[in-house]
């Protein structure tokens, strides 16, 4: 029995890191996504972004985020502790011994696994602040968001906290990845304003095109592949039927559920529009990704498709609905992961019976109050000290000269 | 021992989610060769085509497709029955209850695996039609075509059916999925005829170079990543001695064949046409993963590298005849998954002594006829209600603009 | 215990393949890494010579480097010996028999692992001698690189050779894999000279920008996310909690390693040119990575994330001091791959008992000393023979018209 403990062990801890491996490059997906979605001379500097935010994420996250997390203590509470930092490693003989306290997968397979999702919700923010933010005011931003903001939120579920004890269900993260990141982004878009440009006098909204949509549709593809990681990875375990029947049935379901958003994405979209949109169709995949994500177990395949079609519904309506808010994010980062996020969490009840609206409303308001709350606190400070937005001037030179000193595409868009 | 029929259930379960993972990255990998491989003008068209039909594909095959496939009766039988959906999933008794008819793997999981072959049989026709099929006559085929084409000639082979009880031989897929997609392909090609300017007087062909060739190498190192899935996968079990050796030939052979292809395709092509031709060389690795796929378990890795470099040869070959014989495939997807299917189907039994010449080229042609015939149907009926072609108009301004009123990269063309 | 033993063969054998499918994909970050970074008339050049050299690599470590490298005797050597090609694969019958000598993994699975090492050696030295070598000339040499000269060093350290009794200490190949290129890659720059105009009069550098880099930053997030095979494979084993545990805190810590490398080599780098520089982010996340690869498993995080941040700092004094030294490297692999390499390797006593710093300069002066002389004599030879150097003119038109008959993006550099 002491070998069987031990290969079942070893097969989870790889279960996890083969996860978080597939979340890791999602940070890749965003990258594209965004860089795709961009004129070409913002696109340096999105990079920039996205892969100095990834390094921010993990280092704060270990530095004191998953303490602040995982406490370890502090059942049901509000208020964030601190935990130690990894903790040690389970030794050999806590495994063996078998009960059902016993250890089944390494913790540091664990961190791996949390750290990556931590820059998943940081990803969301920087596209919807694109092409006018100031580089080091976002990555300071980051700092806080991924060190502090987030993991309290992540605590009052995943740690244990007072959403967990109030019944509040949220399988992978449509709310404390998805929605707290749209809240985050939220924040920043109302401090921020507007593309000089984006919105015209008597309500015109001026089409700022994507400037390589291939760039675009592969990030999405990206991002789909690494989403198996993200939602089967959250069933924890994998080595008995039970959990491996579990994880199967989340694969498939969340498969389901972005062919069902990427096709109502595309109908509801040739209905408005009269023509199959791409960028459309890319955030309908992404919508039945989110949808599905606070609940990718209970849902029958064919009930995921449906809850990703209506995701990828919703979002069409929703990216509209901002511009005529005036609210501008350049990739539809808020539409697809806030509004789609909380479609997501309404969802669960519909087919998780240890779900309740009130409970999922709970969840949802606290987490949109507390991150967009402390968000607008964190943007004010930067503004107010070191400003958020680049200059009139810099805007329209673009932030890829101003901001990283080179293009893109130097050879392409005729400017040398 | 009913912990370990637990952890290796739960082993062969992990093992076909991850290379249905792979599989389905092979979505973006001809997402990516193809929009790399067509003008600019048509980039957007074919990317959308690629993530729609992906999610056709997988809803169709959730709805009746897989029920077609594997009904789980009519042994031996040509004509498909329908069989109930997933199914129920295997309980735990049953697994740890043993015996040789235990379930050892989830049924969710091998529906994860399959349903991303499904979507690559369709991805092979994209490629073929691309810069002159009207987009939702394409759709349209691609719901007849992964809900009832593939499934039933599926059933012949893997779901039990005739093919297999006549001792036909084929391991991933050469025949099944690649074949089957180039047919497919080349019914609609013949239906369609060539894009406009393509082939002049007196035999003249007139290139029209692809516009993007690191996306279409991208493609390309995606598909030979993707194809471990899909090979290796298709061992259906790995938790065994034996099974674990034959999923690591298969990979080993799957690269070797890869690589053979190219080192065959670069120099045929250099002799040919005196330079070192790219596409060639991308066409030969994918011709070489396509000329291992009938069987990359039995061949050594010195053969299968042999089997591959014929695959790269072949493939270059024919892609001249088929520009000889006018029939415009933009891709090359008819030589590599067509042609150089039927060389890996009939190099079976050089190394696999089940199989027999006679088998493989029934199954050649019952694969044939069938997909090529009930193709032939339905893009006829498509073209006769709605039409299959793009106007010369809409052809000549690129069916970005006209099918989805987006530019891929607004600010490389110069157009605006 | 016969079927546990079974199981957990499968497990690490699996394991294995994963492992190496990762690394396998690492070949495609290198071919987009250098495609971005190169100007775009010589990016179809770029991209062929890296699929072939993988094709061609996977091929030679078939025919006779592997057997090289792991000869099954001579230990302690110095001089090769040949051993048995990949030799009989594992029976059922020794794995189940246990005991300290029985075969815990499949040796083809071993092999796949190995095999996608040497590309990667190899991919090292295509981007450094970009833009102006020829085609078949680097072709040629990585046959004997791939074949030859990388087993024989790798033997020594890894097949039990002279260098492993010594106590080099070398976890996943700072040395054996990166330094070895990076030392090949000088030897061929030192004879190839520097691009045309690259290096003006009174020692006026003039910058070459890359092409496209979104494509670049791509191809950093493929090595990074590639990178969890080569050094969490490198573990060799994963089935008991030992190493389950090992292989986890290889995860985290390499993960570690490339954030503190991206985020020190922005810093570095913003306070010797004032902006964000994407390229030197980049370089600094695969400093980290090359940087923690001697040794990612005796450190804690916190201390991974600390080597990876001296890997990035000193990438950016590297590039500028190769840039002076008129040692033109078009990717900075030498810096990224040879100096940080080294750094990696003499980190490797700061957390590792067994290592020490006599034999860590052992390691790096044979390791060197090898790579670099048997590499100068074969591009020496190259060169007298048949040349290294495209012309002027060619290197004026650009390599992609030149070696390989097409371009790379005909509709957007404006050329036609």
């Amino acid at each position: 029995m002491e070998n069987i403990a031990q290969v079942s062990y070893a097969l989870d801890t790889f279960y996890f890191l083969m996860s978080g491996a597939l979340v890791m490059w999602m940070a890749a997906g965003f990258a594209m996504l965004e860089a795709g979605l961009v004129r070409s001379k913002n696109t340096v500097e999105i990079l920039t972004k996205n892969i100095a935010l990834f390094a921010i994420a993990c280092t704060m996250y270990l530095l004191c985020g998953y303490a602040i997390m995982y406490p370890g203590a502090n059942e049901g509470g509000i208020l964030p502790v601190l935990g130690t930092l990894i903790g040690a490693e389970n030794p050999v003989e806590a495994v063996t011994a078998g009960g059902d306290d016993a250890p089944y997968y390494s913790l540091r397979s664990d961190f791996f696994f949390q750290v990556v999702f931590v820059a998943t919700a940081m990803s969301i923010v920087s596209g919807a602040v694109a092409e006018r933010m100031k580089l080091w005011s976002f990555l300071l931003f980051a700092v806080f968001m991924t060190g502090f903001i987030y993991p309290v939120q992540g605590f009052w579920k995943w740690g244990g906290g007072f959403l967990d004890a109030a019944g509040f269900q949220d399988f992978a993260g449509s709310g404390v990845v998805h929605l707290a990141g749209a809240s985050a982004a939220l924040a920043g878009v109302l401090l921020l304003g507007a593309r000089k440009g984006k919105y015209g006098k008597g309500g015109s909204i001026n089409p700022m095109p994507g400037s390589n949509l291939p760039l675009a549709t592969l990030g999405t593809f990206i991002l789909w592949l690494g989403w198996f990681g993200f939602n089967g990875g959250s069933q924890l375990k994998i080595s008995d039927v039970e959990n491996a029947n579990a994880v199967a049935q989340i694969f498939v379901n969340t498969n389901a559920g972005a062919a069902g958003g990427v096709i109502a994405a595309l109908i509801v979209a040739r209905l408005l529009f009269g023509k199959a949109d791409l960028t459309m169709a890319l955030n309908g995949a992404l919508a039945g990704l989110v949808a599905i994500t606070a609940e990718p177990l209970t849902p029958s395949a064919v009930a995921a498709t449906l809850i990703g079609a209506v995701g990828g519904s919703v979002v069409v309506f929703a990216i509209v609905a901002l511009d005529k808010l005036r609210l501008d994010d350049p990739v539809g980062a808020i539409s697809v992961h806030g509004v789609v996020g909380i479609w997501g969490l309404l969802a669960v009840p519909l087919t998780n019976g240890d779900a309740t609206f009130p409970a999922q409303l709970l969840g949802i308001a606290s987490i949109f109050a507390w991150v967009f709350g402390a968000s607008l606190i964190v943007w004010g400070v930067v503004k107010a000290v070191i400003g958020l937005r680049i200059t009139e001037e810099e805007e329209y030179k673009g932030a890829d000269i101003t901001e990283c000193g080179m293009e893109a595409y130097p050879e392409f868009t005729g400017k040398q």
